[in-house]
C-alpha cells in the first residue's frame, strides 16, 4: 500500500472489448472485513458469460468480473479474530453460506456477481467469507480452487457419500471435471472420463482415470459406460452439459444411481424418460459451488493428499483479454492470471 | 382347506372382459414359503394398466393380477422360523428387497407382475417377503398397505429426513396421496393438498391438510403454493403426474427443495428448466414402493399413531370387474375386494 | 431508551447472595449488532451452577448470568440486513454456530458464559446470532426456547432421524424433558416418561406421553421400559443424569439403539458394559444445545404445530433470587423472569 | 466329492487340546443352500476365545469353530438362483443380515457361533448368506475378509461418512487394524497407527500410515495424537481395546469426533468423563462386523483398488493347533489355514 492506487479490470459494458484496466482507489473495509492484496485470479466459464452479457443481463456498470482469487491479507477490520495480517487467503464465493443449508435466496452475496469481482490488486473479503489457502500450493494453483475445485468436492463428498470402489462418470476435461477426476482417484472411486480427443483422454489416464471414452468415436458413450460396468450402469454421473446429454447420462446410470447437475453448456433444459428414472430410483441433484466449511475440509484434503491443480496456462495481469480468449479453446484444466 | 379348490380371477388375455373367475388348485409351497388364505385385496391404478395391457405388454397368460393382499397363514414350509400358522400377514410386493438398497434389477420378483398376483383364495409368500398386519386394522384396511401406504411412507420417511414443521405438497386424493397426507399430519409436517374438487379438498382438510388448493380454480397452483409459504416455496413435492405438471412442481419448490417422483399419469417424460434447478439445489428422486424393513416400521407407526386407511369402497369377490371400473372414477382413497 | 439506565442483575462473586441488581449504562453496539430491550428471561439449571461457582470456577466479575432471553429490537448496527427495529428476537446461545458442524472450540462465544448473560434490560446480539421469536408464543413462552427447547429439538430431529412410531425414553420432567415430550408427541414418536411422582407422570400423560414409569416404585425402570416394548428395548434414550443411571439407559435400549447424552446431574462419568454395547450396535452421542439454523427450523415447527412451552412459574424482575431458589424444587417445566 | 468323507476339526470340549480332526459326512443341504468345498480358513481372536470357553460358555459339543472361509461351490439347492456351481464364494458371517439395520437379536444365525464353523472340507452357506470372492485375491487372501476386513470397512465406510483428508487413529496392527489402515490410505484418510514396536510401525508406514506412535515410548499416545493434529484432535478413533484405553481414545478426539468400538481385549467396561464427551459432541458407536451388501461393496472396492490383505502366516490343514498358538504371538496381519 505504498501508493493508494488499486488497478482493476473493469467492464464499462458487455463484450470483451469493453473490459479495460482502470486505476481506482483501495477499497474501504469494515470492522469484520479483510483487505487483501491479490496475487492470482482464475477464470471460470461463467466469467465469460458475464462479460458477454449472457448470464446477468441487468448487470450495473462499471463492474469488475471474476470470482476466484488468492491474496495476502494486508489489513483487517477492528473486530476480526479469525485471521491475521500476512496470511494467504482465498475468498468464499457464496459469501453468506458458512455451512449446512444454503441461504434461502442464493447469490445475494456472491463474489463476481452481486459483489465485486477479483480482477483487482486489492479486494475485500468478509471475515466469515474467507479461508486459508493450502500451504502446499503455489499462488497460481491456489487461485483455481474457489469455484472449480469446491464444486467438484461438493458433488463427490458433501452432497453424497463417497463409497470407495464405486464408479463415477465425469464429462470432459475442463476445470471442474479435472478436479473431480483427481478427487475421485484419491478417494478410491473408479472414474470414467469422456472427451472428444484421445490426447486429453491419455492425460486423464495419467491423472488417475480408471477408464476413458472418446465420445466422438463412441457417440453412444452411455452404452459404452454400461459395458465398462458389465452392464450394471455407473453409480454417479457428473452432468456438465445439460439438454439431450442428460438423457444419455440417465441411461448410463444403474440402480440407485445419482446424477449431479453442475454445468449447462449444452442446453437450458433437463429432460428424462420417467420410467427408467423411477425403476432405477434415480436421484438428480443440482449443485451450486458449496459452503465455507466444505472449502476448509477440501483444502485440508488437498494438502493431506498432495493434490496439485491442473493449470492449462498462466497469463500476466496485462493479458486479461488473451486469458478470456483462451478460455474458448477448450483448455485442459484452469486458466490463471497473476496479479502481483 | 376342507376342499382343494382355489378360486382365482385370471386374465386369459388383455382387457377387463378377459379377467374371469377360475377354479384352480391350492399352490404347492417350498421349505421357506408361507401358504396364505387371503381375506382382502386392494387395487392400485397400475393393476388396471396391467389388465389393459399398457404396463406389461409381453405378459404371459393365464395371469392373476393385483399385488396387495392380507390373509391368514394356513401352512408354513419346513424351514420357516419367522412366522406361525394363524398369523395375519401382508405380502412384501418387491419380494427380494429386504432392506437398504434395492436389488440391482428391480421387479424380477414382484407380486402381481413377475410373480403371480393376489386375486386368489390361496397365495404363496416367501418367508422373507411377508410382514405381520397391524393388529389395529380390519382386513379391508390392512389390504390397502402394501403399495399405496408403503410408497407414501418411503417418500416421506425413508428416502428423506422428515423435519417437523416443513411443508409438503401432495397432488390429488388417490390412495398414495391420502396416505401421504395422513402420515404428514401425524409427523408434524404441513401438508398442502391439491385437487380439482372442493368436496375432496374439504375431506382432505378433515384428514389434517394444512392448506388446500383447487387447481381447477387456480391452474397456477405452483404460484398459489409459493404464496402459502410467504414466497419461500415448499420443501417437498410428491409428484403424482409427470410431464408438464413436473415443471409446476419444480417452480413450487424453494431452496434445497425435494421433488419425489411417484406417479406418471400425465406423461412419460420429466422435464425442467435447468437454471432454477441448479440455483435452488433441487433434488429429484424416483421412488419404487419400498423394502420390507420400511414396511415393518410403517406398520408399527400406523398402529402406534392410530392411523386408519381411507377406503373409498369395498367390493365382494364376485364383483372384481365392478371394482376395476370404479378405479376409473377418481375414488377418494382405496378400493378393496374381500376374498373370504 | 427514554433514560440511559440499563438495570441488570450482576454477580460480584459466587453465591446467590452476591447476585444483585445494579444500574449500568446501555451497551454500545457494532455495525453488525442488534440492541435488544429484553422482555423475559428463562433459567436453566446450569445458570444455578454458574452462580454457585460450580461450572465456571474462573469466572471474571462482575458477571451477568443466564443465557435465554426474548426482547424487542430497539436499534441495529449500520451493516445489519437480516433484522429490523421493532422485531421480537431470541438470542442464539452458542453465538458462533450458524449451521452444520460446531466451531472447533465450543463456548468461546456463548451467551451467559464467555459472553455476558441476559439478566439486563438491554443486551446485545450479533446479527448472525439471533432469530425471530415465534409469533404464536407469549414473551414468557418464547423466553424458554434458546437452551431447553433447542437441546430437545437437536436431540430428536437434527442429531438423528426421527422415524415415526419409534420409541423414545425421556428421563424426568424438567425443561428439556418436557420439550422433548411435546416434540416426540407431535412427531409421531412414542414417548416413555420417567419420574418419581405420579402427579408429574399424570401431567406427562396429558402432554402426550405414550407410557410412564415411576422410578421410585420401579427402580429397575430399564426393565420396565423393555417390558413396555415387548422385550425389544427402546430405540432412543435421552440421558439427563449420567453416572450409573447411564447403565440402566444402555440396558433399556434395543438393537441399533441411540443414547443421547444431555444432562449430567447425577455424575461426571459415563460408563457401560462393553458387550451389550457392541452386540446391539449402540450409538452414544453428546449434545450441546444446537445451531442457529436448527433454532429457525424449530421455531417454524413450534408455530406450525401449535406447541406451547410448559412454564412452571413466572417471576418479576425484582424476584430473581426467588426464581433461582425455585429452580431447586424440581419444577415441572420452565421458570421465567419478566424483565419489562 | 469322489469320497463321502468330510474332514473337520471339532471341539469335544473347551481347550485347544480338545480340538481334534474327525472324519464326518458331507452335510445335507436345502433348496436354497450352497454346498461349498472350502479352500482356506482364516482365524480371528474370538475363535481362540471360543475354543478356550471364554466367549460362549454354554457351547454345545461337538462344535467346529471359526467363521471365515473361502471355497468352491460344488452343489446348489433346487431353488438357488444367485450362484452357480464352480464359483468361488465367501460366507456372510452374520447370516441373517442382508442390508440396512441388523436383525433385532444378533447372532442367532452366525457362522462359527450359533451356526457350525468353517474348519471342514465341506460347509453349507445359505444362498442369501454368501458373496463372490474378489477375483483379484488368492484363496488365502480371500479367506481373511469375512470378519476382519468387513469390520474395518463397516467402521470406516458404512457406519459413518468418510471425508477425505480427515484423520483416523488405528490401534495396533492386528487383522482388523491393518485392513482399516489399507482402506484409510486408499480412501484419502490420514491414518495414525499405534503399536508397541518400531518394526511394526515401520511396516505400517509402508502400508500407507500418515503418522505412527509407539505407545511404549509415548504412553500418553492420546496427547501425541493431538500434537500430530496441531492440537485439534483426531476425527475418528477405532477402539480395539476398551477399558481405560477408551479414556485416552476420547481424549485424542477433537470436536464432533467419533469413537468406533470394535475390540475389547483390555476390559469389559467402557467409561468416559462426561464433560469433554458433551463439549465435543462425541459419538461412540459399537460395531458388529456388517451386512452382506457391505461385504459386496467392499469386495468391489478391494478389487478396484488392488488392495492385498496382509497375511502373517499360512498353515496347513494338519497344523490347526499351531495356527491357534501363533494367534497369541501378536501377528502382523492375518493367520490362514489352507483346507484343500
Amino acid at each position: 500500500m505504498s501508493t493508494d492506487i488499486n488497478r482493476s479490470w473493469q467492464m464499462s459494458g458487455f463484450g470483451l472489448s469493453r473490459l479495460r484496466p482502470v486505476d481506482g482507489s483501495i477499497p474501504a473495509f469494515g470492522a469484520r472485513d479483510l483487505l487483501v492484496r491479490t496475487r492470482a485470479v482464475s477464470l471460470n466459464y461463467k466469467d465469460r458469460m458475464i462479460v458477454d452479457g449472457v448470464l446477468i443481463p441487468d448487470l450495473a456498470f462499471p463492474f469488475v468480473p471474476t470470482s476466484d482469487a488468492v491474496g495476502e491479507l494486508v489489513a483487517v477490520g477492528s473486530d476480526v479474530s479469525r485471521f491475521k495480517v500476512g496470511q494467504r487467503v482465498l475468498g468464499q464465493v457464496i459469501a453468506d453460506w458458512p455451512d449446512g443449508d444454503a441461504p434461502p435466496v442464493l447469490h445475494t452475496h456472491t463474489l463476481g456477481s452481486s459483489l465485486p469481482g477479483m480482477l483487482s490488486e486489492y479486494v475485500i473479503f468478509g471475515e466469515d467469507a474467507a479461508v486459508l489457502a493450502p500451504a502446499s500450493l503455489s499462488d497460481a494453483e491456489a487461485a483455481t480452487l474457489p469455484i472449480a475445485a469446491l464444486t467438484a468436492w461438493f458433488a463427490l463428498v458433501e452432497a453424497t457419500k463417497p463409497v470407495p470402489g464405486e464408479t463415477v462418470l465425469i464429462q470432459g476435461t475442463g476445470g471442474v471435471s479435472l478436479f473431480a477426476l483427481q478427487f475421485a482417484a484419491a478417494f478410491g472411486l473408479r472414474a470414467i472420463v469422456t472427451s472428444s480427443t484421445d490426447d486429453k483422454l491419455a492425460r486423464a489416464k495419467e491423472l488417475g482415470a480408471w477408464q476413458v471414452i472418446n465420445y466422438r468415436e463412441q457417440p453412444a458413450w452411455d452404452e459404452a459406460a454400461r459395458e465398462l460396468t458389465d452392464g450394471a450402469g455407473v453409480r454417479h454421473v457428473l452432468e456438465m452439459v445439460g439438454g439431450d446429454n442428460a438423457r444419455r447420462s440417465l441411461n448410463a446410470l444403474g440402480a440407485d444411481g445419482r446424477l449431479t447437475v453442475i454445468g449447462l453448456l449444452g442446453g437450458m433444459e433437463l429432460s428424462f424418460p420417467i420410467m427408467p428414472f423411477m425403476r432405477n430410483r434415480i436421484t438428480v441433484q443440482g449443485i451450486s459451488v458449496g459452503h465455507r466449511r466444505a472449502f476448509e475440509r477440501m483444502n485440508q484434503a488437498i494438502e493431506a493428499l498432495g493434490i496439485k491443480p491442473v493449470i492449462d496456462r498462466v497469463f500476466g495481469f496485462d493479458e486479461v483479454p488473451q486469458a478470456f480468449e483462451h478460455l474458448e479453446k477448450g483448455p485442459f484444466g484452469k486458466i490463471v492470471i497473476t496479479t502481483a
